[in-house]
């Protein structure tokens, strides 16, 4: 009977292995096996199978019988190709051990170095390099973590007998420390191990490898490994067990001749094709990295060694060919010689990514689709805001974090009132508005300001939703954070920022900086836009925007928007010269009252909605009723409403009476949606009137035909939609008999309350349409309020209870599971009911994918993330096919 | 051919049909048919079939051949038996038409009465009656009702007559009229009905007769009935058609050998076997109800007719052993010899249904299973509360009126506050406590309040569930009534009510009445507890109960609880003792100052623990951890928030800004439930250990195993339960080791959040057992707080678009779609997983059907609705088999 091969070689130019294998050889093997057969100068060395791992666990830790010399062959086969011996004084052969599954997990044991160093070869070395301290340094590194990764011992010990040596010396820093020094720390070392583990250090190299390979293995089952795992849902039954690699090692800091580098094939922040990195001659890996040494531009390995640059970007020419991707690649240069550690995909910034897409479909690389998934939806945002200089960023005190709410960067003088912001603005100043939290009557200051600070709320709150809408730069819930809007000044930890000091928000992130830090403004440039052009080549799912302003419509049409999912009609009622009225509306106490306050607000709601429907000409637009509690228009301070009650001949008290008689206790569950439509029919009808008055004017105007799509909001119960349906239709019919026309028209709803995801086969009967309000949806789903998540969901998300903020990107566990339900129910009543999201989370990548495979017909976003969502749904329809 | 046969004759002691023929004869049919047989007397008369009404519209409105024919021979043997001719002015026949379908159908054309008379039958009545003024009176109804229901013709125009004549002759009411009078008012109806239809009232009886046959079956099809059947679903598929139903007219009012009379069988207050009733000689059937004479006691119809009481008796005893139910009769008695008109089950009290039921097992008319469905579940209420003296009600003014939210009778002097409750209690006044609405630190006030009058809030709002919970009357949500607190004074409508004044609640209606109603205790006799013994026969759901303290514990085992299904925690804590403590916990800064704040609640909620276990000895005992925001238990006057500043030696301003970010905007969607034990572990922790500590002294001291049940609340991820799990079963562990003691717990939890219902199985891995928490699962199922539900709740309800409340009765199709898949999913999990209900609708009878029907282990109630819920269950367990 033959052996089973468990041993595969790699060196020389030729690998037993290659990259199809990883279940055998893991990723790590399978690429170095890869590499060495493209020709690519890599570290010989050889990987030990998997399948042995599996073996080893499946008989008790036992190894298959002839792995040994399997072993034993290969080490062989590397001292030939290296031409150097394990344990030899004078040509010592090193090697580094390696695990490497097929799956990246952290959490199994790593990496040892230095492999093969004893002090028959410490003493060898000594001679033919003539660097001793190189030579004591790198073998107490080895012992180091040979004790700590292979023994289990603790680390700090270790750390103990350096610092002893230090303290006895009067050196603080490692690199002050000589050969005779870590000959100390060495001895020292070897003390611990041996009243540890009643035994001398292992001398043998061979013995040092084998224990190193039985750790190798034994990691797999650690308990850091086994929760990578679990939390990581890796299932063992489909990939099970490491492999170990063993490889020679190389050395950059042997002499002039050596070096080492890090280096992208493309430059990784703007994406173009110029080869960018950085190295040190006579260094180890660490060196360039640590900030010592001042690193060298790739561009001088010209001077230093011309062969190996040019050696070097044809290896970078290889490996984009082979990869097909920008390769981040490590080398080191040893004694004149180039070897290539590690390639990998470099990560690089939207810019990048956007270009090195682009220009590799046009120089043959890739195709369209394979460029659409190169790109991360969600960073195309980065593109579309104007950023802050992170170079200049160090330079400036961070003084707060909170969540980063709406993307882009801001500078302004700090500002706590709408009122104030809309001031300063006129007078020609940039501000930030700084609150508590907002309310929509902060919304024209919001407007105003360049960006918005708040203390409290999350992701979805009132300030980020709409900042997110404006396309506008803003940080929200930065607990740390003390508004004193009364006292004009706000406190974080030690500062006191006071009103007209200069802030710096990063809506990216969620930092704030004091002072003023250059911005960059956005560039869309033609590697963008042929993404965005393949993105609709490909994807099925359409993508609307939620839009409430002429400006908004105008931003997303530019984005590309097919329309409008969402129109909170509610945003049209808070401009100066209409607020009036709506109060009015609100406050009054009889039908009479509450009409003739309606019959002014119409003819502006009449206009608002003509605007849109010119703006989106061709395209359709989805209007809400009026959503939130009656009470949010309302004037909250005493001088607002005394100055209201004089206006509309009320006693203040009686109108006080009025304010206080509208307040409830959890207002998202309260009087609002088509609640506020059954109560006060008259609303709604004043708003369907409002709708299809500008719907006739066009037709009748311009022969402009539109089909408004009428939404009612918070529908829970068939019931609620059929008895306003019996209020509304009548009005639509009236209106359209009134101009003499017949037009087409849908009346449907938003799923946003559980029940009417669980209920959806009876609502689809009467709706001509469903738009799934995952905002009010993951509040109702989890019994989360956006605007109090903020005080546990952080620690949630650091405990890990939650993966991901629902609120951001749909929690296709619960909220989805109910959206599924409901499409399937819905078009179990309807086979081809219109179903489309307009929460906030239609703009993020995962829920547009989600969104795609459950059927939905589009996704609705904000007007700047229109472009994420296209792409987002390209890569759904690419990932299906 | 044979023809079908269409109509069925009843009278002279037999009859064609009998009730088993409901399909063909209708219900009334049936019924008519069925007395005719048993040889009661009933007006002659004959049935047409509901499947001519079939025939009827499948048939574009034709009747079928033959019909005429059969109604023909039918009326001549109507003639034969009453020795009356149709349309003979000397013995006329007169008769009543009506409709009557299989089941019940309001909105159908209901009755004529006296068809058949005309002008020569009334000439020849006035000679054979000597009373003209009957006659004539009797002809004006007839024209009246024909014209009505027959023509359609509107009923304001024939007030206008009656008024125009009574005007003409100075008279006020409609028993001053004379004969000529009503001759007058008849010539007036001839002439509208001759200008609207162009022809003259019908003066032939026959054409009477077959118009008002095509009236009933066309009013089969109108408007009120078609959105009747709608409403209750009764499917036309199934139920097709009303039968027509002509018999010969009685008169009670002919002279004083005649009369009418209503009466049960027995005592429909008391239950107790007497026939109960009320008559009047030579009068009508409304004269009896009207008012207008005083009817006398059925009893004295002895002396007035021997001979037609005895056979009335007769009647009553063969109807009851027939029907085997109590039943409400009308009879009248014309020229001395008495008919039946009608028999039906009669209506009663709560205490008369659990006699009636009671008796008629022993009298072995029914049996045990027929007695217990007997019983409304709900109204066994009644009988657990004193009640409002009936009588003595009318009397007293009703000043407002709200949600009957915990049953029962309060009188006392009104207060304004919980202090002043407390205060006035203990020097021995009865006072009902009257709040805006309440708060957990109304607590105090509630107890020593005699009841409850709230003008805001739901049917499960704070005050309810407390006052429910504590067996108290409850009036919530008086939407009419403005409680001024500071000034001490309420307003509902014109009257103003002081502190001080007297007023009266009726729990059971919601009724507030002005002064001081004598009430009467309730009477727990003999066959409630039999009722009570064959239900926990019977039923196969456990019955537990929500308590919180010792004495609802007591009372609810004195109910026959079979231990406590939920025991709130936070209740414990605003005894004035420990509230200063909870109070110093909360407002912590660091977690030292928490947990020595936790340190001095301990004990007591140890003690509080230990109390519970031994009352529920040998009875399970669930204990919810802590679950409303932290908010809820600080002070929110200026006050009390100085004082505990000065107490704890904290800033005034600091406590306020502590407070001030306590605060929320959603606070049913906040920061509590196991997102306070996440954020603040050592609460759970405190809570968790004095569970255990107390469990451990019980077996040390007394070596009494108490088996804990420990419920985590809020739960919408597997994780929160696992990251909990994680803290406090070492808790429970270091617990037993420090007693040295092993025993027997479980860690559950509650699905009161979508999400949980939704990934049931999940959480079924981590929980030993569910409870579904149906107040909050009804809240975020319908995105209704249910605090401020009650602005539209009310709207919903009167416009039908919510049939039920659902906070008081499970929503099956939504909330109980949800908790269907949770009980499936927890179980495809775990196949034995342990699940019940600790909603406040566990009480509710439909609720507990539900839970029967969904194979829950048991449903948890407030005290006072153990007995409803035992119940419930028998009759689910009944119905089911």
């Amino acid at each position: 009977m033959r052996t089973k091969k468990y041993v595969y070689f790699f060196g020389s130019g030729a690998a037993e292995g290659n990259k199809e294998m990883k279940s055998v050889l893991g990723g790590k093997g399978a690429h170095l096996a890869e590499m060495t057969n493209l020709g690519i100068p890599v570290p010989a060395g050889f990987t030990i199978s998997a399948e042995v791992c599996k073996y080893f666990y499946d008989n008790g830790k036992q190894y298959p019988v002839g792995l040994g010399k399997q072993v034993e062959k290969n080490l062989k086969e590397l001292e030939k190709t290296t031409g150097k011996k394990f344990g030899d004084p004078k040509n010592p052969l090193l090697v580094s051990v390696r695990s490497g599954a097929a799956v990246s997990m952290p959490g199994m044991m790593d990496t040892i170095l230095n492999l093969g160093l004893n002090e028959k070869v410490i003493a060898g070395m000594e001679k033919t390099t003539g660097n001793a301290r190189f030579v004591w340094d790198s073998y107490r590194r080895f012992i180091q973590m040979f004790c700590n990764v292979v023994e289990n011992m603790e680390h700090e010990k270790f750390e103990h007998v350096i610092n002893e040596v230090k303290a006895e010396r009067g050196i603080k820093e490692d690199t002050e420390m000589k050969a005779e020094d870590w000959r100390e720390v060495v001895a020292g070392y070897k003390k611990i191990y041996r009243s540890e583990k009643g035994k001398d250090f292992p001398e043998d190299a061979k013995e040092q490898l084998q224990k190193a390979i039985d750790a190798v293995f034994g990691s797999w089952q650690n308990p850091r490994a086994n929760i990578y795992r679990q939390l990581n849902k890796i299932d063992e039954k489909k990939v099970f067990g490491t492999a170990v690699n063993v490889q020679s090692m190389v050395f950059g800091n042997m002499g002039d001749d050596c070096g080492t580098g890090v280096a992208f094939t493309r430059n990784p922040s703007t994406g173009e094709k110029v080869p960018y990195g950085e190295y040190l001659m006579n260094a180890q890996g660490e060196d360039v990295v640590a900030g010592i040494r001042t690193p060298k531009h790739l561009d001088s390995l010209k001077e230093d060694n011309e062969a190996v640059y040019k050696q070097l970007l044809g290896v970078f020419e290889m490996l984009e060919k082979h990869y097909k991707d920008m390769q981040d690649v490590e080398f080191t240069i040893e004694n004149g010689k180039l070897f290539v550690l590690q390639t990998r995909s470099g990560k690089r910034t939207a810019a990048a990514m956007v270009k090195v897409a682009g220009d590799m479909v046009k120089e043959g690389l890739i195709d369209e689709k394979t460029a659409l998934q190169r790109v991360e939806a969600d960073k195309l945002d980065q593109l579309l805001h104007p950023t802050l200089d992170q170079a200049a960023k160090k330079n400036f005190r961070l003084i707060a974090k909170g969540l980063p709410a709406s993307p882009g960067a801001a500078v302004g003088k700090v500002v706590f009132s709408a009122e104030e912001a809309v001031e300063k603005k006129e007078r020609g100043e940039k501000v930030i508005l700084v609150r508590q939290e907002t309310s929509p009557e902060d919304l024209a200051g919001m407007n105003a300001a360049q960006g918005i600070l708040t203390a409290r709320g999350g992701m979805t709150s009132h300030a980020a939703v709409v900042a997110r809408g404006m396309g506008k730069c803003c940080v929200s819930g930065a607990e740390g954070v003390v508004v004193m809007e009364a006292a004009k000044v706000f406190r974080s930890g030690e500062v006191e920022v006071g009103e007209g000091d200069i802030i710096t928000l990063d809506g990216s992130t969620g930092e704030v900086f004091l002072g003023s830090i250059p911005t960059v403004a956005p560039n869309l440039s033609g590697d963008f836009g042929q993404i965005m052009k393949w993105a609709d080549e490909y994807r099925k799912l359409g993508v609307r925007t939620n839009a409430d302003t002429p400006k908004d419509a105008k931003t997303a049409r530019e984005f590309g928007a097919q329309g409008i999912g969402l129109c909170r009609t509610e945003h049209m009622f808070f401009a100066e010269d209409r607020i009036f009225a709506v109060r009015q509306m609100i406050v009054s106490e009889t039908l009479e009252q509450r009409q003739a306050a309606l019959k002014k607000i119409f003819p502006m709601q009449k206009n608002d909605f003509k605007q849109l429907f010119e703006i989106m000409r061709g395209l359709p637009v989805k209007i809400r009723l009026l959503d939130p509690p009656l009470h949010e228009f309302l004037p909250k301070e005493k001088a607002d409403i005394q100055a209201l009650a004089k206006e509309i001949g009320m006693t203040e008290e009686r109108l006080e009476e009025i304010v206080e008689g509208l307040h409830e206790f959890n207002p998202m569950m309260g009087h609002r949606g088509c609640r506020l439509g059954v109560t006060f029919p008259e609303i709604f009808e004043m708003q369907v009137r409002a709708i299809m008055t500008a719907v006739c004017e066009l037709k009748k105007e311009q022969n402009y035909e539109v089909v408004p799509e009428i939404m009612i909001p918070l529908v829970g119960e068939v019931e609620e939609l059929r008895w306003l349906k019996g209020k509304l239709v009548p009005v639509i019919e009236a209106t359209m008999k009134e101009f003499g026309v017949k037009l087409q028209y849908e009346l449907g709803t938003m799923i946003e309350i559980p029940r009417a995801a669980v209920t959806a086969d009876e609502i689809a009967a009467e709706a001509d349409f469903f738009s799934f309000g995952t905002n009010d949806l993951t509040q109702m789903t989890y019994g989360f309020s956006r605007d109090d998540a903020g005080k546990f969901i952080k620690d949630y998300l650091a405990q890990k209870i939650l993966k991901e903020d629902p609120f951001r990107s749909v929690d296709q566990k619960g909220v989805g599971k109910l959206m599924e339900m409901a499409v399937e129910l819905g078009r179990k009543t309807k086979k081809h009911l219109h179903v489309g999201i307009c929460g906030e989370q239609g703009g993020d990548p995962d829920t547009v994918k989600f969104c795609h495979r459950i059927g939905l017909d589009y996704v609705s976003c904000s007007p700047y993330r229109v472009p994420i969502a296209k792409l987002a749904a390209a890569q759904a329809a690419i990932e299906e096919a």
